[in-house]
């Protein structure tokens, strides 16, 4: 396998990389092809890389290997989780992203003090190691209400459809259509024709004390303000305002029959209800008898 | 009853309409009078719509009918829920909208290549078949700490306060002065003197699985990270953190009496405050005896 | 003490001052400068203000009283709640924050207007009468991921990531590295270290009856969803989803005692576990043994 690919990278005056847009890539039967012409600007570099599939599996070590492969994922060219991605924070630089493109963090108090004084009016939208997926690839049939909530590496399937409280991290994403209000943290995926509610959360492992990824099944639907530090598995539903954690004892309800375990034993598996009683406080799972289904006329997006 | 408008509307390379601004509206007695000059560009076109009452209760049945219901609403000349906006997501086309203006998804990306080229500094701020308000409509003594997060079609009254962490959609909003810094869902509206928490939800009819339009009242507060799945009446609160959906058991507290009875059955009732016992886990409802104020220096927005 | 300060000032057609961007302040042995040269634009002017330190402590009088202040906080030349910001909120006007700078309320249907037909992509940002904390000043070794979200007059410690779910107000924010994907309420600070999960609620005082301003100590993590109206000392941890208000009657657990509070009394001591018991419902503190730690790679914001 042979994985070709060409962009223009920005720098800064001093010379450092600040980002690069791919334009160009193939990658085994795919193909996205842009033109690059000549570039005259003298803060702009044409980048080529050709890599080999073993250098999806290495780590990241360079600015240009780690926004080849935020590309490949907001691409769909490779699935979340299955590229190797360290090195990754280490090699972004800190960018401040402007309405005049990005600035290295070094210039930018000049530049804003010339801006108050001239009026041109620069401003800025974001000062973050990752950019925004939409200031690169523009996904078919998926509604952004905020693109500012959506990071470059994101991997958004057809047919998703991301509300204004929806966010999407990096190496996350929907694998089929699915409505997004709440926010996917890295490495968590949304199986096809899922919900997450409006401001639900969902456990990622950069901060916070999880150490499993977590992955939501098909047909399942997360409750506004609710929480997930476990997998789902397909037709599952957690009632709205529950945050359940690895941690949480969980009645489980079957029949006559109720048992007591850590929701991380119960991780992944499918038809499930989840509640807090509100006449007890108890936190049970038991049987899913209904079937979340998504409404088609908010996601067919074209 | 007669309702004229005129309005500029934007199309895409291929002659299809995107979006319309109507700048000139007359409604009964109403009016918003701007000027509309002769256009020059051929990628604009005068629109003008005349109605009569019945108009806006037929369905929508183009992208000038969708823009047309959306600005009497924020205009506040029609109520929120008033009018019949069947056709409405069918009608309205994806759109990409950029720091230049409304751009037709099978633009977009050569328009993003070029840009990186030229570095003519296109970005894109959301993708949506709704636009958002202040693009079109700016309501007196408001404010609107993120402009992003109010589409066009909500209903804002003077007053209003919409912090960082509020969103208005389009057929809802508030009734009066009211502090909003959750989200109000499509059909939701919300009573005069009403405080909406920080992260607090409304459940919305369109997706999720909620068939109510719910409404809050007067004097309400909704406390930060709850949520609520039934209607509530005057002077009512809920507890931070605790979510309320039309299936919660309520045990309903008045004098020594006890009763168990379902939130959708108390829906719409006054003087109530909501809340879980920390020692119990039991949510209960019980008459409430506070008065809710609004900070008055936080709602004179001149 | 002296504190010297020059800035610019917008001012709206009519001669009313919009803002002020004081790009040189010297503050005991600090010092902030960049050049201003004689503005030509006469939509602009430059504003001098010599104080002695007492002006910190008397009531905000005008709008450039109200700037410096802001800036001085978010220049962590002040802590939060070291100066008085009284007569904050009716000095400062509110404003509509463009892509092309701030507008006055007055001239915004107009300029819309304008840009709408001449097409020249005037777009509102934010109705409010604070601006963005970006749009002025940048604090070193700091990410803020949606730069809409931090206030001016927010107090930003260096190693402080901002994700796109937190949120800065005024006179409030980190003393040290923090993760931030949270609200931060104004008045509330942040000790080093501390993690404030996604969706997270601090209680302010501005609105919604909270009269207390409370503070986080070092090394606590505020669960995703959850909420806090009391002070946390170091080394504290609420779980996610769970809401701690000042009234929340609390199961103080340690070793074989337990014993019914009220969480203020509670407040601000350390070492503390809280959470809402799934099989009981009821909320419990008891010693927390383990110490949270903030991930290094993500606050290395060089």
């Amino acid at each position: 396998m042979k994985i070709q690919s060409k962009g223009i990278a920005n720098k800064s005056a001093k010379g450092e990389m600040l980002d690069v847009f791919f334009s160009y890539i193939e990658f085994e039967d795919k193909q996205i092809i842009n033109n690059i012409p000549d570039l005259k600007n003298s803060y702009q570099e044409i980048i080529e890389i050709n890599w080999s599939h073993k250098d999806l599996d290495r780590e990241i070590e360079s600015v240009s290997d780690a926004y080849l492969k935020l590309h490949l994922l907001s691409h769909k060219l490779v699935l979340p989780n299955s590229i190797n991605l360290d090195g990754l924070f280490s090699n972004l630089p800190n960018i401040v992203w402007t309405n005049q493109g990005p600035i290295s963090i070094e210039e930018i108090e000049n530049k804003l003090n010339e801006s108050k004084i001239n009026k041109n009016d620069l401003y800025i939208r974001s000062i973050d190691k990752f950019p925004c997926l939409t200031d690169y690839i523009i996904p078919k049939n998926v509604r952004i209400a905020d693109a500012r909530r959506v990071r470059l590496g994101a991997y958004l399937s057809e047919g998703t459809t991301i509300m204004h409280e929806g966010f999407v991290n990096f190496n996350a994403g929907t694998l089929g259509p699915a409505m997004i209000e709440g926010r996917i943290s890295a490495g968590v995926t949304v199986g096809k024709n899922s919900d997450i509610g409006g401001g639900a959360s969902t456990m990622g492992t950069l901060s916070g004390g999880n150490n499993t990824k977590i992955s939501i099944g098909e047909n399942c639907l997360l409750g506004a303000n609710s929480g997930l530090g476990i997998s789902l598995g397909d037709n599952c539903i957690v009632e709205a305002g529950l945050y359940i954690t690895a941690g949480t004892k969980i009645t489980l309800l079957n029949d006559d029959e109720s048992k007591l375990v850590k929701a991380s034993e119960i991780s992944g598996i499918k038809d499930m209800l989840f509640l807090r009683e509100s006449t007890t406080g108890k936190v049970i799972a038991k049987p899913n008898k209904k079937t979340s289904a998504l409404n088609k006329e908010l996601h067919n997006n074209d």
